[in-house]
């Protein structure tokens, strides 16, 4: 259950770099490549003569060489050519289409025709040199909605981040869930808290003392099909939390594209934008080390919550105050869902 | 095809003493904590919020604790509390009934209100100074029953153990087969051979001579739903045998408790007790280590002939004489099963 | 889809060299050992007594005795003996028909009585000093009938083998593709080309110069259940090529016997028998190292393309010029296989 008429983040630049990938985006097998002129492409990842996978293959000449007869793809999905073969007759296979923006790999596997590239979620802080990003990429067997309701529900950072960004006063802090159209919008705010380690490390990189009460946010937007960014940061207490001069906090977004495999695995693309010392490329691994290493920690919850789910489908989970950033979000996909699955009916029932 | 309304080993107390233990039990996932004053307790392992596995967790003042966002359970299966919550409403998980005795955790994976400790097997070994026990655990992919056959018909050591516990003279020496009420008894006895090595071993471990002929004996006890606990031993020949005075013989009980995880595998607990020499840890451990080794020849042989039976599902296996003992332990646990069946469509009609 | 009335390759004689050996094909579980006088016998690989796999157990005396409990299996599938049992009243198990014959170990996994040993696939080279030989095996997941497309098809050798045996010139030159009887050959001969790397080694290893024009040549010849034989050679340019004399070329055959041991996995002997410089067992070792690693670069993209198959089981597939050679050979093996449905029907009708 997951729309398809959508940008999904696919893979990012460095992951084409070398060689075509394959990888299954919502239940489509794709190849990614960059074709003529180094624009990225993405097709149905199967070889029409027999069947091969085209990213055990190569690029030449901006055609997408297929490793087992060399039959040569182009981007829109036409065999262009093939060693002494005339290939006019050969059936097309499907192409997706795809965009190269704010350094990802967008993809929509739904229908080609309706994939407007102004649609790609807008991020402020790409291409800003005030900016800096680092981030990764994790395979993880779950539904991609129990990754949307993790991340719109902060208080698991107590239990499963307990050492680095938890702290017991974010579940003493109730959260303020409210929807702005096809937005979920989940804030919380403590004041007068000491920081935990992540933090303290934060505020040491941009030279402010660690060892003071900090006011603490953490504002979690989920926005279809299943980017979920989060603002967060500390400032020294008292100068005005969220909204303190920029001198006196450590801030920054928590970026998560959740790409959906199958109905129970997902590419998880995360990293962090900060805009204070965006040029520290040093700071930067180190939050990107650190970040790492914390959100591998969800890993073998949300697998082993997975497998529980597939044992006990009839089961009804609860639905506490806490859980409203994801339940809404989870409304929100249903009605995308369900708009697409009429689009496809009408279109059968008019033909 | 297993009872659930019957005591099962479920595991050892060094294995929930970090933190809690999932294991499943009879097709039931549980976990397995210290509560309360460190009483043993075992629920379903799902936590009713969001359906994370409560092993995942840890335990704090009695209660376990979810990992993922801190709901609190008690040993009743009912939520003790949960960070800004209230709890009342929240449905409560299930509980088994659990006891700690003769150091092992014991479980009943099914009605919880019919689970009579007084009716955990005793163990006349256990909680007594004359005595030494060493075990282990093995995970095995088979029906629990194989493991029946396999210790309730011994002539497998001749071919299986052929360099420790087998010999040819337990081929030439035709079991014994009896029940008794809901146990069964099958036994063997061999005059005047020379000891194989285990046992040789055991005699110099008890100080006697290994170099001359014994009587050896092979006592194997079913009970319900799948303890084998096995009186093994040698004595020096023309001494009585298995009636020998301790001063002429090496004996000890091979202790089996096999207990089903699925329809297909098991967690197998096998361990040696033994009167001779019981404080000395260094013999312990050897013989430990001796019986590890000897037990693991048994895997490979199991699940080859699982999946040789999982491929066959028609063919009809022979019931020889050796059988018997294997063949007598599978009619009485049809005939628990059955009655767990009539009880239950009683229960179901007087509904 | 497979005739089973066939003679397949099963194994080698060192694989049962040292113990029995349990192996699949055609989906039958079998176990080969050598019986009474060292004459291979292949049995079902399960005992009759409780499912074990025979092929856990040992020979003696020329029976295959069940390494559970000691079941004596002669190599008619009828017990011999059993210790401490009457065994006149035992089932049989199933004996397939199995030849030694060239080196090999040859199985006919469906009616025994149809199983003529002269219709093993003769193979002039083997047991001829004039030629060496030198093989392997490897197991891998796809239908055999892939693997014989890939062999007669050899334009793949240019891209999956583009650093030792592949050349453009595979591509430029059209094979040409003939059914004779039962047989399928595919042929393609290139004039005046320069040696691939690998060619260039055995042109060395022939005491030939390596540097200059060679006329290039690949005649694949399948022949029923799933041999593929194939002539390959390179003679100095202007030397009458194929049929130039001894001296001036380099030439061999690539043996490929295909073995199914499930509708979509393979055991795949291949090899490379030549006649010259026989008695040169480093060539032979060279030879076979170079093969091994190239025909072990076909694995991933036979699986990949199985994988992508089984997914869009109703796609057709392109049958090119080039494919010619493996669908003549599906089209054979088609008939052979309603032929023996034709036979088991009115072998039904008639009883």
């Amino acid at each position: 259950m997951f729309p398809k008429n959508a940008w999904y983040v696919a893979c990012t630049p460095d992951e084409i770099a070398e060689k075509p990938l394959g990888r299954q985006v919502c239940g489509e097998k794709m190849v990614f490549y960059r074709g003529a002129e180094g624009r990225v492409a993405a097709l149905e990842d199967f070889c029409p003569h027999r069947g091969a996978p085209l990213s055990l293959g190569f690029v030449e000449d901006g055609k997408l060489i297929c490793g087992y007869h060399g039959l040569a793809m182009g981007c829109s999905g036409h065999t262009e050519s093939m060693p002494g073969q005339r290939v006019r007759g050969f059936p097309a296979i499907r192409k997706f289409a795809v965009e190269e923006r704010y350094g990802f790999i967008w993809v929509w596997p739904g229908n080609a025709a309706e994939a407007d590239p102004a649609l790609i979620h807008h991020l402020e802080w790409a291409d800003n040199p005030d900016w800096a990003y680092g981030g990764g990429l994790y395979h993880i067997q779950c539904d991609y909605r129990l990754m949307i309701d993790n991340l719109m529900d902060l208080t698991h950072e107590t239990y499963v981040h307990a050492s680095s960004i938890g702290q017991k006063e974010i579940d003493e802090a109730a959260p303020k869930t409210r929807v702005e159209g096809d937005e979920v919008i989940t804030e919380r705010h403590m004041e007068n808290v000491m920081a935990p380690p992540f933090w303290r490390m934060a505020l040491r990189g941009n030279g402010l003392a660690d060892d003071v009460p900090v006011d603490r946010w953490q504002i979690c937007r989920f926005t279809p099909p299943s980017h979920v960014l989060i603002e967060v940061g500390v400032a020294h207490a008292g100068h005005g939390g969220y909204h303190a001069p920029a001198q006196h906090k450590a801030s920054s977004i928590v970026v998560d594209f959740i790409t959906p495999e199958t109905e129970t695995s997902i590419w998880y693309f995360w990293g962090m934008a900060r805009n204070f010392q965006p040029q520290d490329a040093a700071l930067t691994a180190t939050i990107r080390e650190g970040q790492g290493k914390i959100f591998g920690e969800d890993l073998e919850m949300l697998e082993r919550q997975q497998q529980n789910l597939l044992l006990h489908p009839q089961r009804q989970l609860l639905k506490l105050n806490i859980d409203a950033g994801g339940v809404q979000s989870r409304r929100i996909l249903e009605r995308l869902c369900e708009a697409e699955q009429q689009s496809a009916d009408a279109l059968i029932a008019s033909a």
